[in-house]
């Protein structure tokens, strides 16, 4: 194939682009937090022109919402380990290696630091936490289907509630969470399905 | 009494001064964010002499590490209902109703914000949630010499997991808990706490 202007697949180029800016602007997130975000120093570490990043983007809140799209597009399918317990714990395991890598877990509070304060971060946030709960709610589903727990159980509240005590410890002490308390939340949120804590009517 | 110079106490004119400024740096907080806490500002709203306040807090940071000592001083005794559910209960929708009180949730959001970028701020977060957290342990410890909990229990890891759900919604989907969240993040840490997931070797 020529590699003539106007025959380079576009598809293929802006993928490149868009990926070469959410890397780089996740870098400045993870290193120097969400208000030392600047789309001319992404587009140099990039190595993309300023002003694509700036028609594409227009924003360091629009950048920061095409990112948390891109890693809702790009994180891990669930798991299915046979057992709601072991897939409980597959995802205790996974958002537990998320908060403790040193990358992620500085890029998640920082985003979720500039979402306080900032409306349009909020609801990407809130999206991509969406997609991730709907990833992983039939695993609750199919544990009701099979009797591990009650009829009715809210599948979305005991996967959120697998992923709330490995966040609350980041967030309020800055205690990174380790293997003990992903297998911790893991078994707490499935003894609180199985008491029937997340039934609604 | 006479109140020439010199012979006012000091600890009264000192609180008052205290009490002003840190109800003005709060208001800052909860309006504007960390980011725009500033310490002439804060003095000309608590009407103090701006040269009081640097002698005294220094910065910003140091400003709102005294905020956290005396929000954790100031804040409400724990219940004691006879039964570690209904203590579980009074903890969660005290936790709850501090959330969802405009001021007060704003508050705690600009201040865990702060926290995930400043190390000051996460220090005295922290220690808050010591004093927070230690206070309301006794109602498990009775709960496990009443036996209505497995001898072992980790009493501070079962008061984080009630206020863990709380905190992980608002401040990962801007969902500012209600009553019905309050009861079910103390039966699920109650749930929890039966089955034996605290309990430490």
């Amino acid at each position: 194939m020529s590699a003539e202007p106007g025959t380079v697949r576009p598809g293929g180029r802006t993928a490149r682009v868009r990926a070469a800016v959410l890397r780089a602007a996740g870098d400045v997130l993870a290193e120097q937090g969400f208000d030392r975000l600047d789309l001319a120093d992404v587009a140099r570490r990039a190595e993309v022109g300023k002003t694509t990043v700036y028609r594409r983007w227009g924003s360091v809140t629009g950048l920061v919402a095409d990112l948390l799209a891109d890693m809702a597009e790009q994180s891990s399918p669930r798991e299915e380990t046979g057992s709601v317990l072991g897939d409980l714990r597959a995802n205790a395991s996974l958002v537990q290696r998320t908060l403790a890598d040193p990358r992620q877990g500085a890029l998640f509070r920082a985003v979720i630091a500039a979402a306080a304060c900032d409306e349009r971060t909020a609801g990407a946030l809130r999206r991509f936490y969406e997609v991730r709960v709907a990833e992983w709610a039939p695993c609750v589903e199919q544990g009701v289907a099979r009797g591990e727990l009650p009829a009715g159980t809210d599948a979305r509240a005991v996967v959120r509630a697998v992923s709330a005590p490995l966040y609350y410890g980041l967030l309020t002490s800055g205690s990174v969470p380790d293997a003990a308390a992903a297998e911790r939340a893991a078994r707490a949120a499935h003894a609180a399905a199985a008491a029937g804590v997340f039934v609604t009517e």
